[in-house]
């Protein structure tokens, strides 16, 4: 097929969509279903534009990197899963070795993280005020100067008894090992501690782990044992203190100076991986996060639970979306190639 | 033409060339212009292969980055240079703004210099024991933290009579502007102050410099002034100690623990012009480094100064060889993507 009847026949599928979307309410079943098999007519047509999934657990990009529509969806055994509900916590019911899902490669700027609010939680690109986010590069650190990213099945709840407000994400991580990860890698951790950011008043917890495939993993157990890397605890703290400095001279604060050890970080762990429990229950207020998944659990909601067709007609309505209106013109030029120097120190 | 007729017609020229080196003496001015003959001819057969310049100051590629066979020359209104002797060491005679060659971008690892055995002292990457040298990552850095390279002009000789020989090569500088420049770029820098790293016994200072269009540029005018850019001056010892330790436990030691300000680095500048002078006037040993070049200037000894059609000869020539012997096979995988941590601090 040459361009134009590429675009001719893409003409004739949004025209076909924009009928059946306006006789049918937008989440309802029926109106899913005709949509998936519309995309099911795109990808007969071009299935070049449709990948195959060879391994348990792939990856389905949609929309331009450096877009507001580019998206990374997980599948897993060729169905899509919310990675947030979908991927388990632990990666072994029997050891401490937690899955995490890599959003931000070191030394990249793109602030990445998996939407709470889409369904299929989607990484997307953060947007403050209509743009895309970028972290600065702040002397002498280039970009985030570690592997960045958030344990699956757990929740910070704002809704919580807590003194601080938790701030609505998943838990974030740290993973500080010698291998630059790639976005949307699952790789395995081993937990040693956490750092406690507060940020706009919210309890913003930080993880400190290191990949278990680490040569210095095995060194390394608590937060005691992080002294054995260099003093490398105070350029944890420099970093998220005056990391939004650059941008509107704001300097976060931090529950402690002290990190919380290793039976301190895995009580908190366990705690936001209760609270994700009430959320995909639903048993309490959700606050707006999307508990759609894929994989059957205990505990699940009934109306959080949907089919693998279901979530087929969420990525492809995404994707063909994208094709309209995602272009280049919409990408925000980042600021990577730029240093930024403190002047407080 | 097609692939097969480049590969006849390049076995023909080899034959041809191979033929010439048998019969003359590799230096002699006969055999460089018989190259030139054989490097027009390609180029009028294979024009793509050939590049036209159309500024000032251009750069030539010859070979595959990461290779051992990988070189950039300089040219200047279409004509080769050396960029070392050829290129201005000041940007204004009437001005302190001195012109820096950049060697190896900020944030990346490859050791790239200005050779000064090879004519036309094209940009190569350092050799170390066979391989292709590259500089680990150091925690919290990422490669050189810095824009890094050197002042055309000058000379750290080893043959003066200081306390401690020059390094033999031209005077480096780290840039610590914002912009990250690319490998080749000719800035103008404001010179703040220097290092004195002592390697090996050798001296080879560190000059501290800022490209004159960084908004920083104009609060900034000696190394007094560095502390308006947060505790930067440890990171820079740090870094310099600590860069060979990953590959050789190396740790570097310093001629002292202060910076030289800026009188006084001016000072050491101005006696590396010196030695540089005395470089190509041939005035002493030259001590096995390499003084042609294009532009005749006061004092260049006679031997020095080549014909623009003998330096088209020797890129020529380097382009041919590089066709036979560079190869993707050659290239040794960089550490890039590692980050390395130092257990002592």
């Amino acid at each position: 097929m040459n361009n134009i009847q590429v675009l001719i026949l893409l003409i004739i599928l949004m025209e076909i969509y924009h009928t059946i979307r306006n006789q049918f309410d937008k989440s309802s079943i029926i109106f899913e279903h005709i949509l998936f098999l519309i995309s099911t007519m795109f990808c007969g047509f071009l299935p070049g534009y449709c990948s195959t999934f060879p391994t348990d657990y792939t990856l389905e990009e949609s929309g331009t990197k450096n877009t507001l529509e580019f998206r990374i969806y997980f599948a897993y055994k060729n169905e899509f899963i919310s990675p947030v509900h979908d991927i388990p916590i632990l990666h072994n019911e029997t050891s401490d070795i937690y899955n995490m899902i890599v959003e931000i490669p070191r030394w990249s700027n793109a602030k990445m993280e998996m939407n709470m609010v889409e369904p299929l939680n989607p990484i997307k690109q953060d947007v403050k005020n209509g743009k895309l986010r970028f972290v600065h590069n702040l002397y002498p650190f280039h970009g985030y100067p570690w592997n960045y990213g958030a344990l699956p099945q757990t929740w910070e709840t704002p809704l919580g008894g807590d003194s601080l407000k938790g701030d609505n994400d998943p838990i974030d991580v740290i993973e500080i090992g010698r291998k630059k990860h790639e976005m949307g890698d699952i790789i395995q951790v081993k937990v040693l501690g956490a750092l406690g950011l507060v940020d706009d008043g919210e309890m913003d917890w930080k993880v400190i782990a290191i990949d278990v495939t680490d040569p210095l993993a095995k060194k390394l157990e608590d937060v005691s044992d992080l002294s054995k890397l260099g003093n490398v605890v105070p350029t944890y703290f420099k970093w998220f203190k005056y990391y939004k400095y650059a941008d509107n001279k704001k300097i976060n604060r931090f529950i402690s100076n002290e990190l919380l050890n290793k039976t301190e970080t895995l009580k908190v762990i366990d705690d936001t991986h209760n609270h994700w429990k009430s959320l995909i229950s639903k048993t309490g207020d959700i606050n707006n996060r999307n508990c759609y998944h894929t994989i059957r659990k205990p505990g699940t909601h009934d109306s959080c639970l949907i089919s693998s067709r279901e979530a087929n007609a969420i990525v492809m309505n995404n994707k063909v979306m994208s094709l309209f209106t995602g272009s280049e013109g919409n990408a925000i030029i980042p600021t990577e190639d730029y240093l930024f120097h403190l002047n407080i120190d």
